[in-house]
């Protein structure tokens, strides 16, 4: 069941929520106007009752007999993830990970949005990437006051991540995306979501040692 | 269920084992020995009912009024998701995301290792990454000839990542670790990892626009 006894959804009916809309979104590409529950599942390699169950926690958007409306519920889906908004973004740690993170929130030009840079290294400090000048980590507190931002992203080192999510936690930051591969702490109403490369590589070795080349998107 | 018709585990549930891994290997390093399918529950954000299916998929490693035993599941977690071996791996695209990626496999220092990196840009060839040097992608096929790779992973941009696939479908390559944000095509019996980092940000996107900080591992 997606519902918990408190009313609210479930964080796994939530991270399944963003693989539907991508789904959906390439449906739309391909001009695909409605799909029933067991096309999706096999697009998603979620059970198609699982789907249903899923879709249910917001109202529902199927009708029997026809499916579900692309458009529709790709919108659906949007709002109720919270894309209808701007999200503003500070990266902290430059390196190579810093900057591919910046060059990929700038590929997708969705309404996530790099505003500020942040790194210890003089080498770093004063460049620009993307058109954001990179700046001296020691001003960051101030600099987020000045110019405050949604999202605190981690792309330090393990050893400098805690101290990042500290300063990120007192620079009224709502969330932080972290990189880092290492538990970090936050403060209370802190949002972290943390990114584990290693889950989806340990998935592609299961089905390279079965060799099972079930694909999808 | 986790089965289908055919004996096969779902997608589903393998993606919910690295997790489950990880999860204990945490546990493993706190020194906890045993663990409860509610207390992992908490931990990973699924149903206990959910987690005891999944376990079961494999034979169920737990004991009624015992829960699991951490190491052990950790371990047979990781025979299952075929752990117990050592993958080599090419990285395609030796800009930041490629280097960031060969950075973070080098820290891990698991059963993956990067062993040839390739890349078009002159700038790039010749120089060395974590004691790899980059090759020139026009001779990728001849050298996974004399030194075969079990998985390529494609850093490059959108645009390039069909042809690095095709080369690789050629190259004897067993599985593709995708980070191009595009849909590619693989030959028969390839296995294909897309990284979807969008997810990770709409479900962080998800919880600012809730206010809604429910924090998992």
């Amino acid at each position: 069941m997606g519902m918990k006894a408190n009313g609210k959804i479930s964080t796994a009916v939530i991270r399944r929520l963003p693989k539907y809309r991508r789904i959906l979104q390439e449906l739309m590409v391909k001009g695909v106007e409605r799909i029933s529950s067991n096309e999706l599942s096999a697009l998603t390699g979620f059970t198609a009752s699982q789907i249903r169950q899923d879709l249910n926690n917001f109202g529902g958007f199927g009708q029997q007999g026809y499916g579900y409306n692309v458009e529709g519920l790709h919108g659906q889906i949007g709002n109720i993830l919270g894309l209808d908004r701007e999200y503003r973004m500070a990266i902290v740690g430059c390196g190579n990970l810093g900057q591919a993170i910046a060059n990929y929130a700038t590929y997708y030009k969705t309404g996530f949005v790099v505003t500020s840079m942040f790194d210890v290294n003089p080498k770093l400090i004063g460049i620009s990437i993307n058109g954001i000048e990179v700046q001296d980590y020691s001003e960051m507190q101030s600099c987020l006051e000045k110019n405050p931002v949604d999202i605190g992203i981690i792309c330090t080192t393990k050893g400098s991540a805690q101290d990042v999510a500290d300063k990120l936690c007192n620079g009224n930051v709502k969330g932080i995306w972290n990189f880092a591969p290492t538990d970090i702490n936050v403060c209370e109403g802190m949002v972290l979501e943390n990114v584990h490369l290693s889950d989806s590589l340990n998935t592609l070795a299961y089905f390279i040692s079965h060799n099972d080349p079930r694909n999808e998107a």
